[in-house]
């Protein structure tokens, strides 16, 4: 393999020199940049991202911060951030804030002394002096998931609304009309984008949405749990519920198992994120999966580009997969319509 | 509440004489220390965590190596840690060497900058090269779930023996002769201690143990299903199975549904670790519930013990807790003998 040492020797430079001439250092003469770029390229001489890291004096640790270690979502997207940045030989750090705005903030500050390459992020707090915070870390951004309100970090995330609006499609072609949604805070803009797919299939399917049957700012079990009791304490039971996230619908489902309800023959579920135990629970949960080790493989790739000095690095918009079980089923006989033609 | 410049006050020095002799500084006479000693003691002053933090030029910054993030168990273990280190005002980074060796060696030597005021692990490398990484990240070491060989840092974990045996034991009064367990490696004493109490309870009951019944080295769900595949090719299909923990329970339970059997009519099976899916699998998985939680907690409390100066921390043992549900059942009527007396 072609090293520092034969760039420098062709060049007839020493190596510091074509460290610096390499990183563009102002010490070093354009005529002498000329020749060892010159140099480097006949040689094909590709700096190795540990030696790039050496030569830029930053870390060869990259950060992941995300709200909730506990929710799988994020540990998968952890392990690709990993896999990936072990690749260029950069270690991870991760992060939890269990969404505490003020933990999160106090973490960020934790980081301002340079720890950190370079920082990927699913953040709860959205403010000035989170940004402020944010910003003080330094290295590149890389925003996972959702991005803040004013933040204009490249971020990866999965398509949300075109997902949604395919899978509540399904429900009203199997002749629910009353069909819930038990979604995040609304601050959150995945919770946005998946309210809004929702509410485009209702649209498509030219059905009424009651506001009682849309439950905003739910996290967690216990948030799902919370939310379902109240929807089956509802006048008109919606015949099929729509989870935000996989730990919501968790929530959920012991809510309906406590309430003695049968899946889906008296209720539907539908899942937004997979987990590897849906296959198995009774009935298998059909749920929108995420590709969350690709988001993870693909933020660590953004943030190596931006090490690598590249400055334009856009949005990745990853699809997700609509998998089939067996928690979708036609609405109790009582309440079928004829489903739309289609 | 009692600050430092009280014990200035009181002791008639300086607050920086005051920071200086409380942690011991040599530059401080003895008369001088047992001035502002008895001033600490008299006002009851306790150096807040972060004031110690500070005065001892150590960061606030705790870490958690585990093994694998994708695991519940860890992600459990975090939250514990983060939890109980907020209330000091410390803050923790995760590391996943995603049971990689050489990774989780050039994560360690990452720290050995002393970015980490202390350090909680489950690791999985054991060898002397290891060790001199784990010695050079300085702070203090806690060990979480087990120890590696040769390693004498205080460790946190939970009573496998006595719980497997007694949770096997219940299998054999149930009728079952015929229990195979899916073991982890050998070289994690967690794996030894688990397979000890297993086999325990076997010579409690006064039955034989064949080899093929013990499937050592299976991690990952990956490792459950091809452990399983392997026990119910057998010429004796054993009545019951244990799984080593979490991930490997849910490999196995695939690899019994694929088969076509049906849990526990035809197969009873057991799993170390709970998961908040177990009650909702089809049927509700029987499971040993380590306090993972309360693990990480136990960890980082001791970590700030040595941290406020404590030389002898000693091991902590908590107690884990069979959940009964579902999963295990008397063996197939074939297979069926009389339960030993009781």
């Amino acid at each position: 393999m072609v090293g520092i040492r034969d760039v420098a020797r062709l060049a007839g430079v020493s190596t510091a020199t074509v460290t610096r001439a390499l990183r563009g250092d102002p010490s070093v003469t354009a005529a002498t940049k000329a020749k060892v770029q010159a140099a480097a390229v006949q040689l094909g001489y590709v700096p190795s991202a540990a030696a790039r890291a050496l030569s830029r004096g930053h870390s060869n640790l990259l950060g992941l911060f995300v709200p909730d270690i506990v929710n799988p979502f994020y540990a998968q997207v952890a392990q690709g951030l990993e896999d990936r940045a072990a690749e260029e030989r950069y270690h991870c750090v991760i992060a939890s804030s269990h969404l505490n705005r003020e933990r999160e903030q106090q973490l960020l500050t934790s980081f301002q002394d340079g720890t950190l390459a370079g920082l990927a992020a699913t953040t709860v707090g959205s403010d000035e002096s989170f940004a402020a915070a944010l910003t003080a870390t330094r290295g590149p951004l890389v925003l996972v998931d959702r991005r803040p309100r004013g933040f204009n970090a490249p971020l990866v995330r999965t398509d949300n609304r075109k997902v949604t609006r395919h899978a509540i499609s399904r429900l009203f072609a199997m002749g629910h009309t009353r069909i819930a949604m038990i979604s995040g805070p609304r601050e959150f803009d995945t919770a946005c984008q998946r309210l809004s797919g929702f509410r485009m299939a209702y649209q498509d399917a030219g059905s009424f949405l009651p506001d009682s049957y849309i439950r905003h700012g739910h996290l967690g079990e216990a948030g799902g749990h919370a939310a379902m009791r109240e929807l089956l304490a509802l006048p008109q039971v919606p015949t099929a519920v729509f989870c935000f996230n996989n730990l919501v619908t968790v929530g959920a489902l012991t809510a309906i198992r406590a309430a003695g309800l049968k899946i889906p023959h008296d209720i539907s579920v539908l899942a937004f994120d997979d987990m590897s135990l849906f296959p198995l629970v009774d009935p298998p949960i059909t749920a929108i999966a995420q590709p969350a080790y690709e988001m993870g493989r693909a933020a660590a790739d953004m943030l190596l580009r931006r090490l690598a000095g590249e400055q334009e690095v856009t949005d990745i918009v990853l699809p997700a997969t609509l998998i089939e079980r067996e928690s979708l089923g036609p609405p109790p006989a009582a309440e079928r319509i004829t489903p739309p033609a289609t």
